[in-house]
């Protein structure tokens, strides 16, 4: 009568990637139909102090990957940050998924109780498993797939709920 | 070893709609010290299709209602949809929040499994409660209560994603 922790970490993040890899997928097909610099949309913004559509996808990735390594225990794997294409974006989050998808039930499950201590700007933030995937980690990354996904359609790129949401 | 449905929507989706809340007030504030006219930040939108902020809060609350209702197998409350303020926004997502709180484990765990059927544009979609709460109830409510932060970032609100985030 309950769910586990991993799977309801594990294939949802996975979803919420791949949903985010087709959006930029059109956004790199509008680009080129329209002969606009793909960087022009990856370097776009909603307000000048929000980060750009790049770093949205670095970050979410980020957010996914580090969440899930904390709670299985062992160490994310670093990526150089150094994307300036849709290809290599998409790239990115192709081994995010394959990362993911590396992980097991039996390292992720049991962690909803392990405690989990972030260190951050303001100071060392303590959550347990759960609340740390379902308060910090699912907010986050949807967050940032969200902010892509409307940088992209603030830029007119023909996109509807159902690309973010994306299929099973 | 393992996390209950309950656990994993009513208190996420209660905290989520309630730092929602907390955003709605950092644009009214900033419509009163800007002498703005409230309705231009609820009427704003960050492409011409997309939806604007009031509907955006309509909707995150639409959608964590409806879903936690589903989920529970009872009526969802209706709202008339008929918010013009700031205020009304926020006394809409109370009452959501209020509505989440009224439901007990009982009503809830269990629902993993329950077949959830929608009936949507494209025909009908059918969920495990599972797959419905994470993959569709989730990611919605977070695509709104994020988009109606981006319209008010987009417009000049000082907003941080501890906002919306929010705290325990």
């Amino acid at each position: 009568m309950t769910i586990s922790m991993y799977s309801a970490s594990v294939p949802p993040l996975r979803r919420y990637l791949t949903a985010l890899s087709g959006v930029l997928g059109k956004g790199a097909a509008f680009a080129e139909a329209r002969k606009i610099d793909p960087s022009v949309l990856l370097q776009s913004r909603l307000a000048p102090d929000m980060l750009p559509l790049a770093r949205q996808v670095q970050i979410a990735t980020d957010q996914a990957k580090g969440g899930a390594a904390r709670l299985a225990g062992i160490e994310s794997p670093k990526f150089a940050d150094d994307e300036t294409t849709f290809a290599q974006l998409r790239d990115r989050l192709a081994r995010t998924v394959e990362f993911l998808s590396s992980l097991t039930p039996a390292q992720i499950d049991g962690s909803e109780g392990r405690e989990i201590v972030l260190t951050m700007r303001a100071g060392e933030a303590r959550f347990t498993g759960q609340d740390y995937l379902l308060n910090f980690v699912v907010p986050n990354v949807l967050f940032h797939c969200t902010t892509a996904y409307a940088i992209l359609r603030h830029n007119g790129v023909e996109l509807g709920k159902r690309d973010f949401i994306g299929t099973p």
